[in-house]
């Protein structure tokens, strides 16, 4: 394998000869989705004639992603609709179903979920048997702040993208965390996401943040960077850190939890973070910040098609 | 004067006898109102006959508070209403005043502002004559985030508290703050408030602290801690600050504010935090936790009265 190769969060840029080396070591392959195998409901052009190859080839491919509004069965049909034809349930990761399995596997909740958050949100605790509570704040008339029923009930806050947030949810949520035995958790980390046209939205770490100054606590967070995600997979299949390659668009979640996990990492230019960032992130003096450059570089998922075309 | 009374943020204790010395070497009293003068729409026993004994003795007293919630006009009608007879309009300094004061006099805003914030805000700024987004957004049927009409002439985010925060508007403000000359303030950092029977509301703190994760950027200030409001009342009375006592029931605001400005500063325990706190600040290793101990604790305001009936 070329020196190219050797690793140590170079930001080393990757041909298709040297992609082949890397696949040559590597048996897993971990991609994060918005920004690295689609942008919203485009594809990323090639890719997925390389995931497809990449199963002929006997790898071993996932879904990491921290977007946590869909359920997993929704994720299956857009995989579908964008091309992507040979992915199952089973190779998808959101921080929805991470997060219900935590909170069934991991913490073994004798409770209910108060849940800011969306319908993928909903559906993945739902199906992982997890009892939540049903919002009725509309048949509320008069309900506020002040006098709003709180479900005694209630043994975790989980907080995640939700476009029908509001001060009452946060409200709620910050009650129901004034009981220190109540788990404060977060989808995942994401301060925002691009949209079409320019625009930004804010993310789930956003909401976060107001729940987390509101309550004076800290939330335990199961996206990216955090290691369970990985824990989950790993889990369910098997994995070996040193076997396995994880390639995202941005530098401070997919490349950081790569690095937590002991994963290789690659970025792709196809989402969010630059190549200068990355350089920074390299050249830094901080340990920390260090962790947050890839191993390597490529412009696209699309430069595997030379690697994989043979 | 007692050797008690030398400062050094020691949380010294005053009896009536101090309290008497004190009030000789000052000449200027700020009182913070919730949890200091009153408590909700309770007024704190002895209070009214303090402020007024304070005046008739020839004190100048103002009120200082982060509450952006009413207009002053409002306020002047709440201390009437709490037995508070000889307050002036012109005494009150909120955060939403202030706001407004600091947009005009020292933004010299040439543009609108994009509020988050509750009616006491918007008062003020139209008081003050600057202009301000109304907000019409329930005539937008169909507006989502990704297509809701964003005013070019915004050249302000000013975030308050705000019970009909809701995600639109975060992420409205969100794509106002991608234009790196728009200014982004708050009308004071307060993470929460506490309310009746024991619960808690987020404060402005909270709602700031997402659309900074949201925003990639920070907020300026405009409520205590920050100086601005002792600036803001010092303009319009010339203070002397080695003359100004500070008296607060947060140790993180009020008294934090009182160090930052010069001032002398006095906690008192019908509020939010207790001396067990305090003495901890004093304390502590680090210069700036010991900014947030104070000169001097009083259980109550009402202490003053030993000190002034003469």
């Amino acid at each position: 394998m070329a020196g190219a190769v050797g690793g140590g969060r170079g930001c080393v840029t990757l041909g298709g000869a040297q992609i082949r080396d890397l696949l040559d070591a590597k048996h897993n392959v971990l991609f994060d989705c918005d920004g690295v195998i689609w942008n919203g409901e485009t594809a990323v052009s090639g890719a997925p004639e390389v995931v497809s190859l990449l199963k002929q080839r006997g790898k071993r491919v996932f879904f990491v992603t921290n977007n946590c509004t869909r359920p997993r069965e929704n994720y299956v049909q857009k995989f579908s609709r964008l091309g992507f034809t040979d992915v199952a349930e089973e190779e998808i990761f959101s921080s929805a179903y991470c997060s219900a399995a935590y909170l069934r596997d991991v913490a073994r909740l004798q409770g209910k979920v108060y849940v800011i958050g969306c319908g993928g949100v909903m559906k993945e605790l739902r199906d992982a048997g997890v009892p939540v509570v049903e919002e009725e704040e509309d048949a509320e008339p008069g309900a506020s702040i002040y006098n709003c029923p709180l479900d005694p009930d209630v043994k975790a806050v989980l907080v995640g993208y939700d476009e029908n947030f509001t001060f009452m949810k946060l409200a709620k949520a910050c009650c129901y965390l004034r009981n220190s035995e109540c788990l404060f958790l977060a989808t995942d980390p994401d301060p925002w996401h691009p949209l079409r046209g320019g625009r930004i939205t804010p993310g789930s770490g956003s909401l976060t943040a107001a729940l987390e100054t509101a309550s004076s606590r800290k939330a335990t967070v199961i996206g990216k960077p955090s290691r369970f995600m990985f824990e989950c997979i790993a889990s369910q299949f098997d994995l070996d850190p040193t076997r396995s390659l994880m390639i995202g668009d941005r530098l401070e979640t997919d490349i950081l939890f790569g690095s937590n996990c002991g994963l290789a990492t690659m970025l792709t230019l196809t989402g969010v973070s630059t190549l200068e960032e990355a350089l920074a992130y390299r050249d830094s003096q901080e340990p920390q910040q260090k962790d947050c450059a890839p191993d390597y570089v490529v412009e696209s998922v699309a430069d595997f098609l030379q690697a994989l075309d043979d």
